[in-house]
């Protein structure tokens, strides 16, 4: 694998895939790349045709983004886990586009499809001012890519060994999304689920493949209709309980922890579950666990946003919705660890950055009357609360 | 001064007074505080009971700031330096105020002022929604602190000297504003001057006072008019040009350099000024030059709200203003070092993000079609221009 014409990680527009979490673990992500990158990132719009983005525009989806060598019987006994997972994620995408462009009848996704020369590649799916959703962006991405070694070190915690391996190749594969309704009292989702894997080391004997799943699904309403946190919430934990009973209370904490903007002392929303760098798990089990957290999105949300998608509502509820909104951006571009690594780091800005809402709202010093709805929201914000 | 009750710099609302510079220079303000420090920064609204921020509200203005202490002939033969930059910037808050006042002819500004035991203290004005200005913010505080002795140390470049001094008490102070006016043919402007001070480490024999001027005026439109640009740059040029004929030319470029949005390769405007850790020149001539430049806001500013603000327009001239404030939202919480400072380190939320605008729009994949007037803004912010 070291002889492959291997891309750099931080130049791919996959790689922070959509806006909120990484596809590499955090431990890796810090890491220093040994070449200097991004001296001149992308630009979006004039400069296209000198643009040093490595995606290559296609016009039609490919069967699979993994290379040939990838999904063959050298893997796994069956099919390798990054072929199913890309089959998953892909499933996901397909599934939940459905599902909001039936929720919709109005306008449709749009698609852009990309391909990288090395391997990997993406599918963006992003539907704007629609009927129901203000802007709702699905991505799926493959990332063929090479880390230092000294990050692989740092990854499989053997700091100070005396081998000295070349350049890491790793792969990595992640479905994103991020849906914003615009009436306010329908709740804006976020869900993300990703997986990594490094190749073996062929210079160093016996060092190990590693791999790690993340992922998650957040929930972000202006408004709390109890009703509907209760049943976000009960779908997340009867996914998780299928697997460990141990994952939901774990899994919701580390959500309240994750989409905590500090500045402020506030979650972004009312959470859901996170989990990041697992593997300490059965990989088919974590393999089987992603799919049913994917697949809960359809029935934890939909329902929801089709109950409240036609209330009437007024300008301050708007005005409100808009700034919780302001909320988000500042949660996106301060703090989540996607969007900062792949703006430092010149990913593919329109797909990292599609996770902002059409529009957001700051107002100096606002401050929601005590008792309001609004202020039971913020409370909720302030002070997580086990809502099952 | 060793002796006083100095309060963290950290913990002042007044330490990023405003959105866009800090009042430390940069060279200060990466270095960690020895005490940790914003484990649980402000929560701006439900629990400002239990808030740790120092600041103190107050009902009416106070004549200084400033200490007792600071004001005598200890400081200089007249009146002391300190004392001069904060009239200066009292003044200029008065003054754009005022003439913000007169063109809106609606709401007034409201005013938020404080202070802190320890001495400093501020004064915040916001004026939100009126028939003019979307949101205009115009903040100046005075700050006392202490900086560990490594930050001093780094700062006068004596990196390995032997001596130890304890922690060295400092003093900033700065004039800070940001204006969004509603007609989208009508320019953002922001500006922010600033002075920093040490006081001679007591300590050390023969160490010296530090001190640096810092600051800058800079022009955001959303649509280009040239006679506006050019005068706005040339009574920049003018303020310049008074003291040193390489002013001009050096800022306009350290502006463009500083304001840029590196993940799209694009400035967030079109530049003025901005000059930073300033003082290698004659400290009275840069006082001097800093009162001159904040006294051309106003003659370079208003004039042209006063032609645009009237001026009709459709909704796609909104949807293209509000979508450049995305762009100044973008460069405000992900590179302005006064804002990103001020965020982790738990300044007075409300005053560092007044900054951002009412409202802002992400659109997905925004491009304007060549030769359009929002392509021609866009390709002067990716391609800085000389003006005049």
């Amino acid at each position: 694998m070291a002889s492959h014409s291997l891309t750099l990680p931080s130049s791919s527009p996959t790689f922070a895939p959509f806006s909120s979490h990484q596809i590499l673990p955090p431990s890796l992500s810090t890491v220093r790349f040994s070449r200097p990158i991004n001296t001149k990132p992308n630009h979006h719009s004039l400069r296209c045709s000198v643009s040093i983005e490595k995606e290559v525009p296609e016009t039609e989806r490919p069967f699979t983004f993994l290379r040939d060598s990838d999904d063959d019987s050298t893997h796994s006994s069956s099919t390798s886990v990054r072929a199913r997972f890309e089959a998953m994620i892909r499933g996901a995408q397909d599934s939940v586009c459905e599902a909001i462009e039936a929720v919709e009848s109005g306008p449709m996704f749009k698609e852009d499809v990309w391909s990288r020369p090395g391997g990997g590649g993406g599918i963006s799916r992003v539907l704007q001012d629609g009927n129901v959703f203000e802007k709702a962006g699905v991505n799926v991405s493959v990332v063929y890519g090479v880390m230092p070694p000294e990050a692989y070190r740092a990854a499989k915690g053997s700091a100070s060994s005396d081998q000295k391996p070349g350049p890491v190749p790793f792969f990595a594969a992640g479905v994103s999304s991020v849906l914003h309704p615009k009436n306010p009292f329908a709740p804006t989702l976020h869900f993300n689920y990703r997986y990594f894997e490094t190749d073996a080391p062929k210079d160093v004997p016996g060092a190990p493949r590693q791999w790690w799943f993340g992922g998650g699904t957040d929930f972000t309403p202006a408004y709390i209709f109890e009703d509907d946190v209760k049943h976000f919430h009960t779908i997340q934990k009867q996914a998780c309980d299928k697997f460990d009973p141990s994952f939901y209370p774990r899994f919701k904490k580390w959500c309240d922890d994750y989409f905590y903007i500090k500045h402020r002392d506030e979650r972004r929303g009312l959470g859901g579950i996170f989990f990041d760098d697992l593997n300490d798990y059965d990989q088919e089990m974590l393999l089987k666990f992603s799919t049913e957290c994917a697949n809960s999105v359809v029935p934890a949300y939909i329902p929801i946003v089709e109950k409240r998608k036609d209330m009437e509502f007024t300008e301050q509820h708007k005005a409100w919705q808009q700034l919780r909104r302001g909320r988000y951006v500042e949660f996106n571009l301060v703090y989540d660890r996607g969007t900062t690594f792949g703006l430092k780091t010149g990913g593919r800005i329109e797909s990292i950055l599609v996770s902002l809402p059409l529009s957001a709202r700051w107002e100096y010093d606002h401050k929601p009357e005590e008792g309001t709805e609004e202020w039971k929201l913020l409370d909720a914000c302030i002070n997580p609360k086990e809502w099952i």
